[in-house]
């Protein structure tokens, strides 16, 4: 048993990747070699960590034979090109793209299904989920002594940080023309985001869904491992540069004791409950911190059963770097 | 029977009251009289009317009996002081700020319920209700034939204007002191606006719902004249100047038959259905309409009961002045 190990990070340039590097520093995780992997385009640029500056390499032509786990940061192209490679080098593999199948790379938040690792042997491949998924199972698996749920309906405000980097500029961008008086033609975005919102975060299917609304409903159905659960989801892109704001109306099968729902939250560990009356945003409470903030939690109008929460959270953070750290820690503790 | 019609618009100076002019002029209302008024401290502003500019004077003092219908576009206190004058001068009265009961004065939708108005006589009181419930019911209304509604899961995500000059103001003033590297006090809103979600518009009540929510929720059930429909509302606070953008999840009774709900919303008066792919915003499409913006039409991934949709209207416009407006005309033609 190494004492140490030897990570690499493909798509350290990104927000993500960042993140990534600071939290591994920031919670002393056991790297050893570490080597940090993007696009040809960013080979030769360096990165800081731990006080030195690491070099970027290109991950195309890299060994996975160097490493004994990856952390894909990329697009899903990326994680679909190398995974295969990663496997046959014996790497295990923690893909934040949501690339892989159920079956090749679970789906896992570490305080709401770890369990199904036991008995499993590296190298492991794991997803870490989108961030909404993330936020919204801490809390639901908070509740399952207090909340049956049959239904959930989530509104997915979603920060332009969750289109990388070019999604911040983007917006700053737009913002500043327009207090200048200036026109604009939009990038990345396909119509004007500054003081909009556009009603979706990516190409809808045939059936009207979007890819990442799918992939939430699958995400929550896996982590809650609740196949008969119906969630509903939408996805929409507001002028904020960071944080995840979800409203959330479950639906439960008995009538919601809100009393028991705020003990249960405020006893839960990773989550910050907001006094009633107050609530949490991006800005302010979860942006920058490793906890989801949750706030105006009521009971139905019409409906005892009802249940409505606000979460907010950092996208970046416990939506995806932080979560991948933590099952990092997982796979090194028990299985590699 | 008179060819015109005394008229007078309390909160004259507001967004609403300047929306109420502009539109009364634009359909040709046959105006008699008109009397601008609005607080002590505007009074003596002008404001333009077909050419002319007319001068404002304060609502205190007001005699009613001057007019045969007021406008009331101010705040829910201003009717409040003055809704009993109003009705022993014999004044009808159509009120914006929701201070009325339903039995005082009932919601109405022009193209939803005006049949509740049958048999009644002058003077009458009438609330146009609020900006999310004229946007949701005019959808139902249209979709009755094709949806039997049991729920409905309503975000609205509201723009600063909804909480009048002074909310765009604040928002430009805040997003202009964080471009330029300043910091600021938030001022109106209780927290930094700019680039953030807010997760209330109101101070909530003791079970967590606010005013508002509470509002659209009442008046959808009497728009719709179904008291025994399920309705949950999310109103946040979103850092766009105009517009309500709304998501609406309907638990219907029956499985939801999409081109069925298409073919309905494309032949509805007043409904803008924007083609599948596509979406509509409140930029570049609602704003400054009259009609309101229907996309995203698309039934749940894992209930064929279930039915999306997203819906864009301008909050000042068929949310507040228009529908008033089509209230007068109403008035009119069937009861002064
Ligand atoms: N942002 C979020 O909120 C969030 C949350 C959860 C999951 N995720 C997922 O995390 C991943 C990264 O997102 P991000 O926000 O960090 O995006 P980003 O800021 O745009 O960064 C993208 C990263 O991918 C790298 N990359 C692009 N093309 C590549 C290629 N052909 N080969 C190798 N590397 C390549 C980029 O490197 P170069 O510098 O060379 O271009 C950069 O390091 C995405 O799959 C995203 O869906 C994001
Ligand atoms: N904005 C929307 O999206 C929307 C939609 C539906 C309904 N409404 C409702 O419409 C009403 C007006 O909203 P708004 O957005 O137009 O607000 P606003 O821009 O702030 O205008 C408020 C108006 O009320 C007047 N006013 C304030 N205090 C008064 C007093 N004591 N006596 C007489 N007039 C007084 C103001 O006159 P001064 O110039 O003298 O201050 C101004 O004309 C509110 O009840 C609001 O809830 C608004």
């Amino acid at each position: 048993m190494t004492s140490t190990f030897a990570i690499a990070i493909v798509g350290a340039t990104g927000s993500v990747g960042e993140s990534l590097l600071q939290i591994l520093e920031d919670r002393g995780f056991p790297v050893g070699d570490l080597h940090l992997l993007a696009s040809n385009e960013s080979a030769g640029r360096t990165l800081p960590y731990k006080g030195r500056n690491l070099r970027v390499r290109a991950v195309e032509g890299f060994d996975f034979k160097a490493v004994q786990l990856a952390f894909f940061a990329a697009d899903q192209s990326v994680t679909l090109a190398h995974a295969d490679a990663v496997r046959k080098a014996g790497c295990s593999l923690i893909d934040l793209s949501g690339a892989l199948s159920a079956e090749q790379a679970p789906r896992v938040v570490p305080e709401v299904n770890a369990a199904i690792l036991e008995g499993r042997t590296a190298p492991l491949a794991l997803t870490s989920p989108s961030s909404v998924a993330v936020a919204v199972t801490l809390v639901l698996a908070a509740l399952r002594d207090q909340v049956q749920v049959d239904r959930l309906v989530i509104n997915a405000a979603l920060a332009v940080s969750s289109r990388g980097r070019e999604g911040v500029s983007e917006l700053a961008r737009q913002t500043a023309e327009l207090l200048n008086g200036r026109s604009f033609e939009p990038r990345l975005f396909d119509r004007q985001m500054a003081f909009n919102v556009l009603a979706q975060v990516d190409e809808p299917d045939a059936d009207g869904h979007g890819l990442l609304e799918r992939r939430i409903n699958q995400d929550i159905k896996a982590l809650l491992d609740n196949a008969s659960l119906n969630v509903a989801v939408s996805c929409h892109q507001v002028p904020v540069f960071f944080g995840d704001s979800l409203s959330v109306t479950v639906q439960a099968s008995t009538p919601v004791e809100v009393n028991q729902v705020i003990a249960a939250l405020d006893a839960a560990s990773g989550i910050e409950l907001v006094e009633a009356g107050d609530y949490p945003t991006v800005i302010g409470d979860a942006v920058g911190q490793d906890e989801i903030y949750v706030g105006r939690v009521r009971r139905g109008l019409d409906d005892p059963c009802e249940l409505t929460l606000w979460i907010v959270s950092d996208n970046v953070r416990k939506g995806a770097a932080l979560n991948a750290v933590q099952l990092g820690e997982l796979l090194i503790k028990h299985y590699l």
